[in-house]
């Protein structure tokens, strides 16, 4: 493993670094276990040959239960939501469009975002936002020219979520102009402010996984969904060759999730609602900057010379937050809150203590 | 599910397609069980969160074991050698380099090579074969203007093992030319004239799996390795934003199954062996002509209208082969080997009934 230094820290180069005494404000997991359903079926599981590529016909026929007017047909599952978005966008690239290869995405990001257009041989083209949300007049400026746009509602590393007339714009607009809306919604189940929104359209993909609903981050289980036949069918086709099956039994875990009853999120829900309150507060009072968090499970505060107070922490207090630049916000501080209220408060100690000593 | 039709037939579209009267020479997956070990596991298991990216560390490490000289840091823990594979290949053809982005691979090839190397955006380079091994003569010609060397042996589809001096040739001509060999091993354990010999060089990448050794193709475990230290880290950067760790639950699998003695290999052996012997004389009977099978559990016999033949063994006899075709092999037709023998009987009784009726 390599060491950890100033110049080299990433969020995957925190990943694994646990400790007793680490307050981790730092990884986008939950911190809460999966529903035990998930586990009950491991001691008499058997199977062990390839799966349809496309995913598990039920846990497929269980999906569209979400998603009006669709079939099992529809979805593709897949090694969690990042290789769903690398297929995409690696078969999008490939399609004779007249838009060039450029993929409109806000700023700030989820840290993939941009890597993975890179890797499809396309370039990003970024947002402005306001207040952490997506600047309307700068979208209808750029689209035209895009191939697809990437919106992430709730958002990763902003914590905010857009205003419904603006995905109904949003909606309208790439359908008039032919270009693609991906639609990463893996916080759809982690809204505080109202019912997830699904973007409707012809050529609208929507990400989704069971990482961050059902905490199963680690087995790796995403989807694809779209109405677009030939592009389900061309995702399909590039993974047969790149991946073929998702994990089998890491699919039969996330049917045996669909089959939890909501209860489980609204409690879920509750407890990110009760850390949230308390977090928010205590960086408030800490004197920072920061929008109010409407879903998903993180804070984006303004910190100075914020790349110091991330190694200063780290090193000094034990305590892991991850550096806005990262995520396309300079001057930020990106917290998530996936740890229990005592830990958030024993870390806001530690961030008040080294605010008042700066 | 697509309904299938001549023209649409693939190993895919066979994936799932199962019936108590249909005999299967088709997929090249093991049909007898994983080790029992391998399930042990399951009724405690008990995490959910992401794993480090590379791997488990203590899978990595036991698989030192089998490669000399190198360490835990020499492997990244992939979803199946599929994205090995991907992953290496997406790598290299973002390096700069003098050789143009061609890559040399055998014909007949397994299925996926030449899609893979189009998806990576290069282009694949195809070696003539002499008894279905390579024609070294043709190697010489084509290597210094490639990129990389896609070596399999022992071979899907063809079921031969490389000599033992082409191998050590290829070793020092790649190297004089600083040509990446990507060796596809995932028979390795499946070789019945020899041990398997591991191709050395500071620019092979060897690509593998628990697959074919373990019969866990559907838990998608494979491995990249290679001593090249910036090939392995810029694979690792790549898979951080394409899909994450490879999943938790099948990575630990995989490590029970590092700990089973090697008499479940040899014993498995010995089954390969006799189904190897049953269906060569078979088809050799049948007035085939084939190659010697030598690793793997594949034949391509020479079949005279081989699409018809596919096609009609299927809906008229309920037996699937796969079309030589799809693997580069036009003319042939591909069997697998991965049944029992009684159904290998019954199969040949049925091979038999049609080619008399011919």
């Amino acid at each position: 493993m390599t060491t950890l230094n100033k110049e080299n820290l990433s969020p995957a180069a925190f990943i694994g670094v646990r400790g007793k005494d680490i307050i981790s404000f730092g990884s986008g997991e939950p911190d809460l276990p999966p529903p035990e359903e998930v586990y009950k079926i491991l001691p008499h599981y058997t199977d062990f040959k390839y799966g349809v590529i496309q995913g598990l016909d039920y846990l497929r026929d269980a999906l569209t239960r979400q998603y009006p007017d669709s079939t099992a047909d529809s979805f593709v599952i897949t090694n969690g939501a990042s290789e769903a978005l690398d297929l995409t966008l690696r078969v999008i690239s490939n399609y004779e469009m007249s838009q060039p290869k450029k993929v409109l995405m806000t700023k700030p990001y989820y840290y993939s975002y941009p890597r993975l257009v890179e890797f499809a041989d396309m370039e990003s083209v970024y947002l402005k936002t306001n207040q952490g949300r997506i600047d309307m007049d700068d979208f209808r400026e750029k689209v035209q020219d895009c191939r697809a746009v990437l919106i992430n509602s709730p958002s990763n590393p902003t914590g905010r979520v857009e205003a419904i007339p603006s995905l109904k714009e949003i909606e309208s607009l790439t359908s008039e102009y032919g270009v693609f809306v991906l639609s990463d919604e893996v916080y759809k189940d982690l809204i505080y402010i109202r019912e997830n929104y699904l973007i409707q359209g012809p050529h609208v993909v929507t990400i989704n996984s069971f990482s961050k609903t059902y905490a199963m981050c680690g087995f790796r289980v995403g989807y694809f969904w779209s109405l677009d036949k030939k592009l389900v069918q061309d995702v399909i086709a590039m993974k047969t060759h790149t991946s073929m099956n998702t994990n089998i039994l890491g699919q039969e875990m996330a049917f045996e999730a669909t089959k939890v009853p909501r209860k489980f999120i609204d409690d879920q829900l509750k407890i990110w609602q009760e850390r949230r309150d308390l977090l928010y507060a205590g960086l408030k009072d800490a004197g920072l900057d920061l929008w109010n968090p409407e879903g998903a499970f993180y804070m984006l505060p303004k910190i100075d010379n914020a790349a110091d107070f991330v190694w200063d922490m780290f090193t000094k207090y034990n305590v892991i937050t991850y550096l806005g630049d990262w995520f396309g916000a300079e001057g930020r501080v990106r917290f998530s809150y996936a740890l229990d209220t005592d830990k958030i408060e024993e870390g806001l100690e530690r961030i008040n203590d080294y605010l008042d000593g700066r």
